[in-house]
């Protein structure tokens, strides 16, 4: 069985999922299965202020950040990502002639974990507890319902939200859901596409991209990996640990852009 | 092979979501195999007013309303429907322990159709032609994916948009997309709830019910269905050409509605 590649390609600004797509077609037309998993949070930034709503944004004690999902959040989080992005996506690829089929972490509990009773989080210098909060970890990966599709000839297109344990829709991480596809799926390769070359030493420095980096030093790297980043290094971590042999992260703005990733071009990090 | 059940539930005010939900869970509790079709026109108009892009609707010359869809009327309708609306129906359905798994219609090109070059409205009176509009009509439902799917325990919960012969996304009417369901996977019944108990002769008294008509009497009907029933009409009557063998328009708004509508209740409508 040829090996399956998961690329995960992010919501920010710049990255360019037309060229992004135009490289997954050629993987699929030169017989390579592949799985797409996106997120949106631009896409949902956009639209929450325009339904006069802006995105609330929470601070754990621990620095990372998370979206304040509460349900009218969630709806809009959903009619972002799963509405306009994933239907924009598979529509992409359907016109590249690539069978694409758009599903949501929802789908068939595709994507899995408890929602979080609680979130902790940091306001005002305080410490406080978030209660109405639909966000969650993935822990369990519906890989049969994936490869169902794939040996059916199918290119699944996934996003959050994921399904919780009691089956309400919850905001999951794109980038370590993309992780947990990936090691579910036994991929040799996840390739993790943003609007910068790599893992960078001085953000936003293009010239101090680190080209490779081992599993053992990767704890270190959270420390000077900027915002997002955290959450993509946490992502490698997981897929590593998850028994995937490479994860690189790699510029979605330039053509090519997937192959020349598989083929080392950005930061790859290794067990 | 148990027989498949086509359910069409529309988007109009007053339907009630959590009921249709409790029946389609009991039958696929009873191991019947069901597949859930829904539109959601008034989540789409309560968004485009919401984003400041009110409804325009295109009356043809022969009387059918349709949504003016260019480029951002798409993106809004594919938010409100495949994002909010599927999500939050396939989340009830999981949540009540149903495997569901939701799906538009250019997921994997399930239902497909040529785009129209061009849509004949009359506007002020003058016929006029309208070219960016992303609307077309399902010719072709790809059967394969959604028997794929019900053998593997999964309930399909299918929304528009389809998918262009060239891949785009486009607008088309869930009705006749249910209807196209139902033929092409060899439904015996089609049931289609909206927020009245059927075929009224006298819109909207609902003493008026029609409790039965046969085919031949459907060019009839159309002339007293409303706006709106027009393309159940036309939906119910391309479904029994297609081979469904019953198609029953009824209320969905009361508890159990899916199964008494199985059980004849509303308009019943045979070959």
């Amino acid at each position: 069985m040829q090996d399956i590649i998961v690329v995960k390609v992010g919501g920010s600004a710049g990255v360019n999922y037309d060229l992004v797509c135009d490289d997954i077609a050629a993987l699929v037309r030169a017989g390579r299965r592949v799985v797409l998993v996106h997120g949106g949070s631009g896409e949902t930034n956009t639209l929450s202020e325009k339904l006069g709503r802006p995105p609330r944004i929470l601070t754990s004690p621990q620095g990372f950040t998370s979206r304040y999902t509460d349900a009218e959040t969630m709806d809009i989080f959903a009619m972002a990502i799963a509405g306009k992005m994933n239907t924009r996506m598979v529509e992409r690829l359907l016109r590249r002639g690539v069978n694409a089929i758009g599903l949501s972490g929802i789908d068939g509990r595709l994507l899995e974990g408890p929602r979080k009773a609680s979130v902790r989080a940091v306001i005002d210098g305080r410490q406080v507890l978030v209660r109405d909060d639909y966000t969650g970890k993935v822990e369990k990966v519906n890989a049969p319902l994936l490869r169902l599709l794939l040996d059916a000839g199918y290119t699944p297109v996934v996003c959050p939200p994921a399904a919780s344990t009691e089956g309400e829709a919850i905001n999951v991480d794109g980038d370590r859901a993309a992780a947990m596809i990936a090691s579910a799926l036994g991929a040799k390769q996840l390739v993790i596409l943003s609007n910068v070359p790599g893992l960078l030493r001085q953000f936003p420095d293009e010239n101090t991209l680190i080209p490779r980096i081992r599993y053992g030093e990767l704890e270190q790297a959270l420390s000077f990996a900027e915002g997002r980043m955290k959450k993509k290094v946490l992502g490698a971590s997981e897929a590593i640990v998850g028994g995937v042999a490479q994860v690189v992260f790699a510029d979605g703005r330039v053509p090519g852009c997937v192959q020349a990733a598989m083929a080392g071009a950005g930061t790859v990090i290794e067990r």
